[in-house]
């Protein structure tokens, strides 16, 4: 029971019903679980290139030879990468920080890999950095501190756009979401 | 209680809990709120001009000498009017549509004030309409609806920026809307 509590959003009441749950009930995916757990730990680490998760030495998009090379897209997370590959058809790279800088955590440059990105910046035919960083205040402050990098390369550096999110109500949309929609309006 | 229950959000349980407290505790602020609500169902109305709730004939901002008249805001409710006034500082006039074109709820052209829109758009010396619709299905063929108006009137249409919102953490944005903002990115 405590070993599951591990898991984000179980807490001790949860854990006890998966507990009775899986022994009572289901054993053998409970062995299953296990086996793959500990496969995966030992299986996954990051992709050499990119730094996404990956069973092997480079990630299936920087291994495949399909994508465009000028493009990279900076993401804080797999998690991120993926959402991006699902919802959009970007084509290009991508690089991924695993976190935003924040020296009171002890994320700073080098945790975040930025040797390895100015390394990319200089090494591959990279023409435009995108920055999908969240907009949240770290976020946008590792996103500078990349643009910096990309000017200093003589690179492209965009940002996602910001606004209203599609599909919503603007009565639930934040003062200051409004406020930034509101200044940059585009003609239609 | 049953009187209660029309308020949004309030159901038997919470109007039994209402009246009690009201009854046994605060007979006071109970009569007030009524003689209130009386007040002002008797007194509030729609704007003259820009159909947004007020006691007067003309709506506070109607009658200011001091608003940009070359700008007009089109929304779709009073409060989208007050969230604009408090989270911008945008100095033009408004015009309350109440609703956004639905003919499945019997609201068309003539419900949501196209008419006096017209002739606000032809007598007024306007120069851009800001269409501040929501960014759902109905709310965009609405904003088109105007923009069509102002495209025959000469007058400049603009809407407001989609995208990520501000402070938001890329992993909580629904697909499409990251597609979008992917789509428009802005260069830094």
């Amino acid at each position: 029971m405590n070993a599951f509590q591990i898991l984000p959003g179980v807490g001790p009441k949860s854990a006890q019903r998966i507990c009775f749950n899986l022994l009572q009930k289901n054993k053998e995916g409970a062995l299953k679980l296990a086996e793959i757990l500990k496969q995966a730990c030992e299986n996954i680490g990051e992709c050499k290139r990119c730094r996404t998760l990956t069973e092997n030495e480079l990630c299936r998009i920087c291994s495949s030879g399909k994508r465009n090379a000028e493009q990279l897209c900076v993401v804080e997370t797999p998690a991120d990468l993926m959402q991006i590959e699902q919802s959009t058809d970007y084509s290009g790279t991508y690089f991924v920080l695993h976190g935003k800088l924040s020296p009171l955590d002890g994320l700073g440059p080098n945790e975040l890999g930025f040797p390895k990105l100015v390394d990319i910046l200089s090494n591959e035919p990279i023409k435009e950095v995108i920055l999908a960083t969240s907009s949240t205040l770290e976020g946008q402050t590792t996103s500078q501190y990349i643009a910096q990098m990309c000017a200093k390369a003589e690179i492209k550096a965009t940002g996602l756009a910001h606004g209203v999110p599609l599909g919503g109500e603007l009565e639930y949309v934040d003062a200051s979401t409004i406020a930034h929609a509101f200044g940059s309006r585009e003609t239609l």
